[in-house]
């Protein structure tokens, strides 16, 4: 059975609607999210790097349309491995296990991985909005659109915008 | 450069002594630690599930003795990354890694690997102390001495009992 790893912010977890909404609370604006497209996120919100090492932040990130019955689906049909970069900002490890508990019952503990690197990590297929990861992987490359790589050609990826494309393609 | 996959429980962090003071506050005895020799840990810690849950066991877990100098001589000469069982524990993800950042500022974030199954993660040589982990490993196993391995066999398994033979090993 092919071993499918499927990253958690930008695919699972709306990490854009979360920084958007952090940043309203923080400055009382709310930003148009046009203007995040084509920058990487540090670049896209000021408050990026308080707002990642706040507490709650992970924990309470919405999340993806779709994506609750996508990664059901793929469950049924692929080893499924949560991947997620997540060592950078120690807090966010444990909030990060228990959204999944919450919001992805069906991901077993023993399906989960919080890294670093992820070229660390063995897999057939790639889900992933961050190229960086995407790039080192041997194997089949989805490329999840986010505004940070909506501009980028990536010909060796397939690009998909939305869970439903997953879910018809795998 | 080859890459070491190194364990933290048993390992790094003495979780036996972490899990007889934690039962001595518990009961008010002191066992001889003699007792949990050829025993599971569940099987030679009656609290074992409620003390593994409880908030700070591994945050405050004692420091294996020779482990920070052994770490630190092992990452001179090898990719070093530290490959921990966590995610059945959510509230000891974040613990790990500021453990981790607490006792061994060298390893950065970018070494770091929290999962549920060790076999997902690719290296050249494992250093754990649970036969389950080195059983599916391909590359080079150094069992490391904890009671619960200690009466077994393993034939294809390099045996240590202490850091000081792994830096003279490897």
């Amino acid at each position: 059975m092919k071993r499918v790893l499927v990253d958690m912010d930008g695919v699972l977890a709306d990490v854009y609607r979360q920084f958007l909404d952090f940043e309203f609370r923080e400055t009382g604006v709310r930003r148009d999210p046009a203007v995040t497209f084509g920058l990487s996120e540090p670049e896209a919100f000021p408050f990026y790097e308080k707002h990642v090492r706040m507490p709650g932040f992970f924990r309470t990130a919405p999340v993806m349309p779709g994506s609750v019955a996508g990664l059901e689906y793929l469950n049924g049909r692929y080893e499924v491995v949560i991947l997620s970069s997540a060592t950078e900002f120690p807090q966010s490890l444990s909030e990060k296990a228990f959204w999944l508990n919450e919001h992805f019952p069906f991901i077993d503990w023993r399906q989960m991985v919080f890294c670093g690197r992820k070229d660390v990590v063995r897999g057939d297929i790639m889900i992933d909005d961050h190229p960086k990861n995407l790039r080192s992987f041997p194997g089949e490359k989805i490329v999840f659109t986010q505004p940070h790589n909506a501009g980028l050609a990536l010909p060796d990826c397939i690009r998909v915008s939305a869970w439903d494309e997953i879910v018809r393609m795998l």
